[in-house]
Protein backbone atom coordinates (compact mmCIF):
# COMPACT_ATOMS: atom_id res chain seq x y z
CA UNK A 1 0.00 0.00 0.00
CA UNK A 2 1.61 3.27 -1.13
CA UNK A 3 1.25 6.16 1.57
CA UNK A 4 2.20 9.98 1.63
CA UNK A 5 1.26 12.90 4.03
CA UNK A 6 -0.35 16.32 3.76
CA UNK A 7 -0.98 18.94 5.75
CA UNK A 8 -4.06 20.46 6.50
CA UNK A 9 -4.03 24.18 5.78
CA UNK A 10 -7.23 25.54 6.35
CA UNK A 11 -10.76 23.85 7.73
CA UNK A 12 -13.88 25.15 6.88
CA UNK A 13 -17.96 25.04 7.44
CA UNK A 14 -20.98 26.41 4.78
CA UNK A 15 -23.26 27.17 7.63
CA UNK A 16 -24.91 29.89 6.00
CA UNK A 17 -28.09 28.56 4.47
CA UNK A 18 -28.04 31.09 2.22
CA UNK A 19 -24.88 30.44 0.36
CA UNK A 20 -23.01 27.06 -0.33
CA UNK A 21 -19.76 29.39 0.47
CA UNK A 22 -17.65 28.24 3.32
CA UNK A 23 -15.98 29.96 6.03
CA UNK A 24 -12.48 28.92 7.78
CA UNK A 25 -12.80 27.74 11.31
CA UNK A 26 -9.03 26.14 12.98
CA UNK A 27 -10.89 22.82 14.26
CA UNK A 28 -13.80 21.05 14.50
CA UNK A 29 -14.62 17.68 15.64
CA UNK A 30 -15.88 15.43 12.69
CA UNK A 31 -18.83 12.77 13.04
CA UNK A 32 -20.67 10.45 11.33
CA UNK A 33 -22.33 12.16 8.82
CA UNK A 34 -19.27 14.66 8.65
CA UNK A 35 -18.86 18.16 10.57
CA UNK A 36 -22.74 19.62 12.44
CA UNK A 37 -24.18 22.38 10.72
CA UNK A 38 -22.47 22.51 7.38
CA UNK A 39 -24.66 21.93 4.48
CA UNK A 40 -23.45 18.80 3.50
CA UNK A 41 -23.95 17.27 6.75
CA UNK A 42 -25.99 13.96 7.27
CA UNK A 43 -25.88 10.13 7.24
CA UNK A 44 -28.47 10.64 4.16
CA UNK A 45 -28.53 13.52 1.69
CA UNK A 46 -31.01 13.93 -1.59
CA UNK A 47 -30.52 12.34 -4.77
CA UNK A 48 -29.71 14.99 -7.44
CA UNK A 49 -28.14 15.15 -11.11
CA UNK A 50 -25.10 13.33 -9.80
CA UNK A 51 -26.84 10.49 -8.94
CA UNK A 52 -29.46 10.02 -12.11
CA UNK A 53 -29.78 6.36 -11.29
CA UNK A 54 -32.42 7.32 -8.60
CA UNK A 55 -35.55 9.67 -8.81
CA UNK A 56 -33.88 13.13 -8.00
CA UNK A 57 -35.19 13.56 -3.87
CA UNK A 58 -34.62 9.83 -3.07
CA UNK A 59 -33.19 9.79 0.25
CA UNK A 60 -29.38 8.01 -0.52
CA UNK A 61 -26.36 7.67 1.54
CA UNK A 62 -24.57 10.41 1.86
CA UNK A 63 -21.01 9.48 0.12
CA UNK A 64 -20.34 13.64 0.07
CA UNK A 65 -19.89 14.83 4.12
CA UNK A 66 -16.55 16.29 3.73
CA UNK A 67 -14.83 17.76 0.50
CA UNK A 68 -11.45 18.46 0.04
CA UNK A 69 -9.09 20.53 -1.95
CA UNK A 70 -5.20 20.89 -2.09
CA UNK A 71 -3.08 24.33 -1.99
CA UNK A 72 -1.36 23.21 -5.31
CA UNK A 73 -4.83 22.17 -7.61
CA UNK A 74 -5.99 25.36 -6.83
CA UNK A 75 -3.35 27.30 -8.03
CA UNK A 76 -3.36 24.84 -11.07
CA UNK A 77 -7.14 26.44 -11.32
CA UNK A 78 -5.99 29.70 -11.06
CA UNK A 79 -3.23 29.68 -13.76
CA UNK A 80 -5.90 27.82 -16.17
CA UNK A 81 -8.06 30.95 -15.74
CA UNK A 82 -5.80 33.31 -15.56
CA UNK A 83 -6.14 34.75 -12.07
CA UNK A 84 -4.32 35.42 -9.13
CA UNK A 85 -5.47 32.83 -6.78
CA UNK A 86 -8.58 30.81 -5.81
CA UNK A 87 -9.71 30.43 -2.17
CA UNK A 88 -11.05 27.13 -0.76
CA UNK A 89 -14.15 28.97 0.04
CA UNK A 90 -15.10 30.00 -3.09
CA UNK A 91 -14.99 26.22 -3.63
CA UNK A 92 -17.40 25.51 -0.79
CA UNK A 93 -14.62 23.33 0.22
CA UNK A 94 -14.50 21.38 3.93
CA UNK A 95 -10.77 21.06 3.89
CA UNK A 96 -7.86 22.52 2.12
CA UNK A 97 -4.36 20.84 1.93
CA UNK A 98 -0.75 20.89 1.33
CA UNK A 99 1.85 19.05 0.17
CA UNK A 100 -0.03 16.46 -1.95
CA UNK A 101 -0.43 17.93 -5.69
CA UNK A 102 -2.57 15.15 -7.08
CA UNK A 103 -5.25 14.71 -4.63
CA UNK A 104 -8.30 14.76 -7.23
CA UNK A 105 -6.88 11.52 -8.34
CA UNK A 106 -6.44 10.07 -4.97
CA UNK A 107 -8.73 6.58 -5.68
CA UNK A 108 -12.30 5.64 -4.12
CA UNK A 109 -11.37 4.01 -1.12
CA UNK A 110 -8.02 5.08 -0.06
CA UNK A 111 -8.13 6.55 3.42
CA UNK A 112 -6.89 9.56 5.23
CA UNK A 113 -5.96 9.21 8.69
CA UNK A 114 -5.52 12.28 11.09
CA UNK A 115 -3.60 12.82 14.03
CA UNK A 116 -6.14 12.07 16.32
CA UNK A 117 -7.54 8.96 15.19
CA UNK A 118 -10.13 10.22 13.13
CA UNK A 119 -10.25 8.68 9.62
CA UNK A 120 -11.83 9.73 6.11
CA UNK A 121 -12.70 7.56 3.83
CA UNK A 122 -11.98 8.90 -0.03
CA UNK A 123 -15.25 8.18 -2.39
CA UNK A 124 -14.18 9.93 -5.24
CA UNK A 125 -13.29 13.39 -7.43
CA UNK A 126 -16.11 15.96 -6.50
CA UNK A 127 -17.22 16.84 -9.90
CA UNK A 128 -17.07 20.50 -11.02
CA UNK A 129 -20.17 22.38 -11.19
CA UNK A 130 -20.91 26.43 -12.25
CA UNK A 131 -21.35 27.48 -8.65
CA UNK A 132 -17.69 27.89 -7.84
CA UNK A 133 -17.16 29.78 -10.96
CA UNK A 134 -19.82 32.00 -10.24
CA UNK A 135 -18.38 33.37 -7.24
CA UNK A 136 -14.50 33.13 -8.73
CA UNK A 137 -16.19 35.40 -11.07
CA UNK A 138 -17.25 37.82 -8.39
CA UNK A 139 -13.69 38.17 -7.46
CA UNK A 140 -12.00 39.08 -10.54
CA UNK A 141 -12.92 41.64 -13.20
CA UNK A 142 -12.34 38.98 -16.38
CA UNK A 143 -15.04 37.76 -18.81
CA UNK A 144 -16.17 34.10 -18.64
CA UNK A 145 -14.63 32.71 -15.41
CA UNK A 146 -18.08 31.00 -14.53
CA UNK A 147 -18.19 29.62 -17.60
CA UNK A 148 -14.56 28.34 -18.09
CA UNK A 149 -14.22 26.58 -14.61
CA UNK A 150 -16.03 23.97 -15.49
CA UNK A 151 -13.08 22.73 -17.68
CA UNK A 152 -10.65 24.54 -15.25
CA UNK A 153 -11.87 22.19 -12.35
CA UNK A 154 -11.67 19.41 -14.27
CA UNK A 155 -9.17 16.68 -12.24
CA UNK A 156 -8.34 19.14 -10.43
CA UNK A 157 -11.34 20.28 -7.55
CA UNK A 158 -10.28 17.48 -5.27
CA UNK A 159 -12.49 14.82 -3.65
CA UNK A 160 -15.57 14.06 -1.84
CA UNK A 161 -15.25 11.66 1.63
CA UNK A 162 -17.08 10.13 4.21
CA UNK A 163 -16.66 10.08 7.90
CA UNK A 164 -14.96 6.44 8.73
CA UNK A 165 -13.88 7.65 12.68
CA UNK A 166 -15.11 10.26 14.45
CA UNK A 167 -12.36 12.58 15.91
CA UNK A 168 -10.50 15.59 16.20
CA UNK A 169 -9.02 17.56 13.28
CA UNK A 170 -6.98 20.83 13.21
CA UNK A 171 -5.22 23.29 11.33
CA UNK A 172 -1.71 22.15 11.04
CA UNK A 173 -2.28 18.45 11.48
CA UNK A 174 -0.72 16.34 9.62
CA UNK A 175 -2.40 13.53 7.59
CA UNK A 176 -1.40 9.91 6.67
CA UNK A 177 -2.96 9.21 3.15
CA UNK A 178 -3.06 5.38 2.34
CA UNK A 179 -3.61 4.98 -1.24
CA UNK A 180 -6.11 2.08 -1.88
CA UNK A 181 -4.69 0.10 -4.56
CA UNK A 182 -6.91 -1.04 -7.46
CA UNK A 183 -6.59 -4.41 -7.35
CA UNK A 184 -9.96 -5.42 -8.43
CA UNK A 185 -10.21 -4.02 -12.07
CA UNK A 186 -12.98 -6.10 -14.32
CA UNK A 187 -11.17 -8.35 -16.76
CA UNK B 1 -20.79 3.93 -17.94
CA UNK B 2 -20.89 -0.40 -18.76
CA UNK B 3 -24.05 -1.97 -17.54
CA UNK B 4 -24.90 -5.60 -16.57
CA UNK B 5 -27.92 -7.64 -15.38
CA UNK B 6 -27.71 -10.47 -12.73
CA UNK B 7 -30.66 -12.22 -10.75
CA UNK B 8 -30.46 -13.02 -7.44
CA UNK B 9 -30.56 -16.70 -6.72
CA UNK B 10 -30.95 -16.48 -3.19
CA UNK B 11 -30.74 -13.88 0.17
CA UNK B 12 -29.64 -14.92 3.18
CA UNK B 13 -29.11 -13.78 6.71
CA UNK B 14 -27.03 -15.01 9.49
CA UNK B 15 -29.31 -13.90 12.80
CA UNK B 16 -27.99 -17.57 14.88
CA UNK B 17 -25.28 -15.54 17.46
CA UNK B 18 -23.69 -18.63 17.69
CA UNK B 19 -22.37 -18.95 13.76
CA UNK B 20 -21.70 -16.71 11.11
CA UNK B 21 -23.47 -18.97 8.55
CA UNK B 22 -26.67 -17.63 7.21
CA UNK B 23 -29.72 -19.37 5.88
CA UNK B 24 -32.24 -18.63 3.77
CA UNK B 25 -35.05 -16.21 3.40
CA UNK B 26 -37.44 -15.09 0.83
CA UNK B 27 -37.17 -11.70 0.93
CA UNK B 28 -36.34 -8.89 3.27
CA UNK B 29 -36.26 -4.84 3.26
CA UNK B 30 -32.71 -3.89 2.94
CA UNK B 31 -32.21 -0.11 5.20
CA UNK B 32 -29.54 1.95 5.57
CA UNK B 33 -26.77 -0.27 8.05
CA UNK B 34 -28.08 -3.53 5.64
CA UNK B 35 -30.32 -6.37 6.90
CA UNK B 36 -31.41 -5.51 10.68
CA UNK B 37 -30.99 -8.74 12.35
CA UNK B 38 -28.13 -9.83 10.75
CA UNK B 39 -24.89 -10.21 12.34
CA UNK B 40 -23.07 -7.41 9.75
CA UNK B 41 -26.26 -5.18 10.51
CA UNK B 42 -24.83 -1.44 11.66
CA UNK B 43 -24.24 1.80 10.38
CA UNK B 44 -20.84 1.38 12.54
CA UNK B 45 -19.19 -2.06 12.86
CA UNK B 46 -15.43 -2.37 14.93
CA UNK B 47 -12.42 -2.56 13.50
CA UNK B 48 -10.87 -5.90 13.12
CA UNK B 49 -7.80 -7.46 11.09
CA UNK B 50 -8.90 -5.92 7.90
CA UNK B 51 -8.70 -2.16 8.81
CA UNK B 52 -4.80 -2.11 10.86
CA UNK B 53 -4.84 1.76 10.52
CA UNK B 54 -7.43 1.78 13.44
CA UNK B 55 -6.72 0.60 16.92
CA UNK B 56 -9.03 -3.24 17.12
CA UNK B 57 -11.97 -2.44 18.50
CA UNK B 58 -12.09 1.30 17.27
CA UNK B 59 -16.28 2.14 16.03
CA UNK B 60 -15.85 2.54 12.30
CA UNK B 61 -17.89 3.43 9.83
CA UNK B 62 -19.70 -0.21 8.53
CA UNK B 63 -18.99 -0.74 4.88
CA UNK B 64 -19.22 -4.35 5.09
CA UNK B 65 -23.43 -4.19 5.33
CA UNK B 66 -24.16 -6.83 2.93
CA UNK B 67 -21.89 -9.33 1.43
CA UNK B 68 -22.91 -10.88 -2.16
CA UNK B 69 -21.43 -13.92 -3.83
CA UNK B 70 -22.43 -15.28 -7.24
CA UNK B 71 -23.17 -18.98 -8.34
CA UNK B 72 -20.36 -19.21 -10.71
CA UNK B 73 -18.01 -17.94 -8.59
CA UNK B 74 -19.16 -20.79 -5.87
CA UNK B 75 -18.91 -23.16 -8.53
CA UNK B 76 -15.27 -22.10 -9.24
CA UNK B 77 -14.29 -22.22 -5.67
CA UNK B 78 -15.46 -25.85 -5.55
CA UNK B 79 -13.84 -27.16 -8.50
CA UNK B 80 -10.45 -25.46 -7.08
CA UNK B 81 -11.08 -27.65 -3.60
CA UNK B 82 -12.13 -30.69 -5.92
CA UNK B 83 -15.82 -30.93 -3.86
CA UNK B 84 -19.38 -30.80 -5.66
CA UNK B 85 -20.15 -27.57 -4.27
CA UNK B 86 -20.25 -24.21 -1.87
CA UNK B 87 -23.67 -23.17 -0.54
CA UNK B 88 -23.74 -19.42 0.12
CA UNK B 89 -24.41 -20.39 3.73
CA UNK B 90 -21.04 -21.49 4.51
CA UNK B 91 -19.43 -18.07 3.31
CA UNK B 92 -21.76 -16.22 5.62
CA UNK B 93 -22.99 -14.59 2.30
CA UNK B 94 -26.52 -12.48 2.60
CA UNK B 95 -27.02 -12.74 -1.40
CA UNK B 96 -26.08 -14.87 -4.10
CA UNK B 97 -26.39 -13.91 -7.82
CA UNK B 98 -26.26 -15.69 -10.70
CA UNK B 99 -25.39 -14.16 -14.28
CA UNK B 100 -22.80 -12.09 -13.57
CA UNK B 101 -19.67 -14.21 -13.27
CA UNK B 102 -16.49 -11.68 -12.73
CA UNK B 103 -18.57 -10.41 -9.29
CA UNK B 104 -15.64 -10.32 -7.27
CA UNK B 105 -14.07 -7.80 -9.89
CA UNK B 106 -16.78 -5.76 -9.87
CA UNK B 107 -14.78 -2.00 -8.83
CA UNK B 108 -15.77 -0.39 -5.65
CA UNK B 109 -17.74 2.66 -6.25
CA UNK B 110 -20.34 0.34 -8.57
CA UNK B 111 -23.78 0.39 -8.03
CA UNK B 112 -26.35 -2.80 -7.95
CA UNK B 113 -29.72 -0.95 -8.41
CA UNK B 114 -32.86 -3.38 -7.74
CA UNK B 115 -36.28 -3.61 -8.88
CA UNK B 116 -37.83 -2.02 -6.11
CA UNK B 117 -35.49 1.19 -6.68
CA UNK B 118 -33.28 -0.09 -3.81
CA UNK B 119 -29.94 0.36 -4.33
CA UNK B 120 -26.46 -0.63 -3.14
CA UNK B 121 -23.02 0.82 -3.58
CA UNK B 122 -20.17 -1.93 -3.82
CA UNK B 123 -17.45 -1.25 -1.61
CA UNK B 124 -14.76 -3.82 -2.76
CA UNK B 125 -13.51 -7.61 -2.70
CA UNK B 126 -14.63 -9.71 0.82
CA UNK B 127 -11.35 -10.90 1.26
CA UNK B 128 -11.33 -14.52 2.34
CA UNK B 129 -10.54 -15.95 5.33
CA UNK B 130 -10.48 -19.20 7.13
CA UNK B 131 -14.13 -19.37 8.69
CA UNK B 132 -16.10 -20.62 5.15
CA UNK B 133 -13.32 -23.05 4.64
CA UNK B 134 -14.02 -24.63 8.43
CA UNK B 135 -17.61 -24.95 7.15
CA UNK B 136 -16.42 -26.80 3.61
CA UNK B 137 -15.07 -29.13 5.91
CA UNK B 138 -17.84 -30.01 7.78
CA UNK B 139 -19.61 -31.13 4.70
CA UNK B 140 -17.16 -33.30 2.91
CA UNK B 141 -14.82 -35.82 3.75
CA UNK B 142 -11.60 -34.86 1.98
CA UNK B 143 -8.40 -33.39 4.04
CA UNK B 144 -7.21 -29.85 4.26
CA UNK B 145 -9.98 -27.72 2.81
CA UNK B 146 -9.83 -24.99 5.22
CA UNK B 147 -6.35 -24.56 4.91
CA UNK B 148 -6.73 -24.83 1.00
CA UNK B 149 -10.18 -22.47 0.90
CA UNK B 150 -7.93 -19.45 1.34
CA UNK B 151 -6.36 -20.01 -1.77
CA UNK B 152 -9.88 -21.06 -3.49
CA UNK B 153 -11.62 -17.82 -2.06
CA UNK B 154 -8.87 -15.25 -3.33
CA UNK B 155 -10.94 -13.12 -6.15
CA UNK B 156 -13.81 -15.50 -6.06
CA UNK B 157 -15.37 -14.81 -2.62
CA UNK B 158 -17.25 -11.86 -3.79
CA UNK B 159 -17.70 -8.19 -2.57
CA UNK B 160 -19.10 -6.61 0.45
CA UNK B 161 -21.55 -3.61 -0.28
CA UNK B 162 -23.31 -0.37 1.65
CA UNK B 163 -26.73 0.09 1.70
CA UNK B 164 -27.48 3.62 -0.42
CA UNK B 165 -31.11 3.08 -0.73
CA UNK B 166 -33.42 1.30 0.89
CA UNK B 167 -36.03 -0.81 -0.40
CA UNK B 168 -37.65 -4.16 -0.96
CA UNK B 169 -35.17 -7.42 -2.01
CA UNK B 170 -36.50 -10.35 -3.15
CA UNK B 171 -35.38 -13.69 -5.03
CA UNK B 172 -35.69 -13.83 -8.22
CA UNK B 173 -35.33 -10.06 -8.61
CA UNK B 174 -33.48 -8.48 -11.70
CA UNK B 175 -30.54 -6.54 -10.63
CA UNK B 176 -28.93 -3.42 -12.88
CA UNK B 177 -25.35 -3.44 -12.08
CA UNK B 178 -23.84 -0.16 -13.18
CA UNK B 179 -19.74 -0.08 -13.04
CA UNK B 180 -17.89 2.18 -11.35
CA UNK B 181 -14.99 3.38 -14.45
CA UNK B 182 -11.37 3.87 -12.76
CA UNK B 183 -11.23 7.54 -13.81
CA UNK B 184 -8.49 8.81 -11.72
CA UNK B 185 -5.90 6.52 -11.30
CA UNK B 186 -3.27 7.79 -9.84
CA UNK B 187 -0.44 9.25 -12.04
Amino acid sequence: MKKYNANIEAILIADNPDTFVSRRIPRTHITLGGIEGDRHFGITSLADSRQPMYPRGTTIFNRRQLTITSVEECMEMADCLGVDYIDPEWLGANVMVSGFPNLTNLPIGSRMILPSGAGLLCMGENKPCTLPGEQIQVHFDQPNLTAKFVKAGFKRRGIVCLVEVPGLMAVGDEINILENEYDNPMQ
